[in-house]
């Protein structure tokens, strides 16, 4: 199989199920993760290391990521808030983990509890504890800008923060840096403005794109962003997500809906749009009273309609 | 006033109403079509002179297009699938008929009963036919080539085709020549393409683009078009639209969020958002039970959010 030309991260059992009404019960999750990977996603965030008593949807990672593990050619992506969160990522054995940090203050303090400086901390000492284990068991490390291009609670995030903590977290050792649209305030000018920055600042480890559906703007962002040279996003099936601790936050860019942009385009995704909707169906059918978006399953493929692969 | 960088034309009481499932009183056309004038607005698709029994919802186009033309600075559009047509707009005093051609010719007999090359021929009986008037009393010609990214009925449309149709409109005196997207089959890297071939051969008289959200896609489309150099696009206020006889067409892009995309990049369209959520609200009253679209009013706009003006 020829490497896809983008990368797509499905965040949906993590950034979709933390934000949803409706629990998913364990073996659901397990069951919509193997139609997703069946469908060709190759990398899946399955869940979060956060406390269960704050968000009870996250409770079962830990047996969410062994699943995850069993399935062949599957990238287990894992989202840490702190020290505590990647020991626990670091048991259950998962591939990558992610730590989101936050350019605005405001939502750092609501999100994880700790200064954006402080949570840079957390993630060198990660990076410290990942060098003490054998190399067949280290992850690899991402650290997330989270509220890079604004924020419901403090407005405006200035693009200088979003380059030096972006910048730090490279310094630190991630492996990657990902910049966030949290809370759906990005337009298409200010993605290619800022991801060329960042990569002015620290070169090829910023990877990953994560956009929101909010105001509607995530293919456009997500096609901004190609343009600008990213190759590595995330989505969410169905267009599940937001943040619990970022009010107004809603919808991811919906996997679907994106697949099909970059197919249609002649991009080549690794990922079979039919075999992408049958995995819809798992999820609906999982939580049916959970509100879905997404247009191309709706609508249908075009008529003639064959993928760039 | 400076001239807006880009000049968005609503199509929401033609294109929107000529698919909406409830029919909206001449009353309530008239005000939303004032509201929408009232936010800036200042080129509106107020209806087509269609046969009523074809299209009830557009039996009163006449009185819309009077009531469009006591605005002031509006520019009244109307459109015409025929020389009738245009007549009957001539009597009421368009400023601006558009004339839709399909490059499909399975779309083209199903909406105008007529090959393209027999529906050009009717457009250029009206250009001469408007030679005969006076000066003042000219309507501006738009020739829309329809179907240009695909057709349902068709399937792929090739763009060949799509390059011929439009240019042989410029070439019978078209004043501007318009892309359609009427099923929403486009992708961003299509519309970069087939635009640019289409500016190859009729320069500058190529200016419109009408997409449409089908799959989601239609910020991406227009942001495409945009990047390519358009600087003229239809939308549609809540989504509303498609074509009653292309099946599965559905929703136009949204004038909403496509408004704020703009705004939010620094481009200016001459729009006031927050008046254009309060047309909004009177398409709602006027057809509560239509459904609307668009992330944007439901969202709200970016906390300290200023438009571009």
């Amino acid at each position: 199989m020829a490497k896809p030309d983008v990368q797509i991260c499905e965040v949906g059992p993590r950034d979709g199920l933390q934000n949803a009404q409706h629990l998913m019960p364990t073996a659901a999750k397990k069951a919509w993760i193997s139609a997703l990977a069946a469908a060709g996603l190759t990398e899946i965030e399955v869940g979060s290391f956060v406390p269960a008593r704050l968000i009870p949807a996250m409770a079962d990672t830990g047996e969410i990521v062994a699943h995850g593990r069993s399935i062949p050619g599957l990238t287990v992506v894992a989202l840490a808030p702190n020290v505590k969160g990647f020991q626990r990522a670091l048991e259950a054995g998962a591939h990558k983990v992610t730590f989101p940090v936050s350019a605005s203050r405001a939502h750092s303090q609501s999100n994880v509890r700790m200064s954006p400086e402080e949570m840079i901390a957390q993630v060198k000492q990660c990076i410290a504890l990942r060098e003490t284990l054998p190399a067949d068991r280290r992850p690899q490390i991402e650290g997330a800008v989270a509220t890079a291009f604004g924020c419901t609670l403090q407005g405006s995030v200035p693009e200088d923060d979003v380059v030096q903590f972006a910048t730090m977290l490279a310094e630190a050792g991630c492996d990657a840096v990902a910049l966030a649209d949290t809370v759906g305030y990005a337009n298409p000018a200010q993605v290619k403005r800022v991801f060329r920055r960042v990569r002015e600042s620290i070169g090829g480890k910023l990877e990953g794109a994560h956009f929101h559906n909010t105001r509607g703007l995530g293919l456009a962002n997500a096609l901004a962003a190609y343009e600008e040279g990213v190759r590595n996003f995330d989505s969410s099936m169905g267009g599940l997500g937001g943040c619990p601790f970022a009010p107004g936050a809603s919808g991811n860019v919906i996997t679907e809906d994106l697949v099909f942009m970059f197919e249609a385009m002649g991009i080549t995704t690794g990922i079979d749009l039919e075999k992408l909707f049958k995995a819809r169906e798992v999820l609906v059918h999982a939580i049916p009273e959970e509100p879905v978006y997404g247009h191309t399953p709706v609508a249908g493929l075009p008529k003639g309609f064959r993928q760039a692969a």
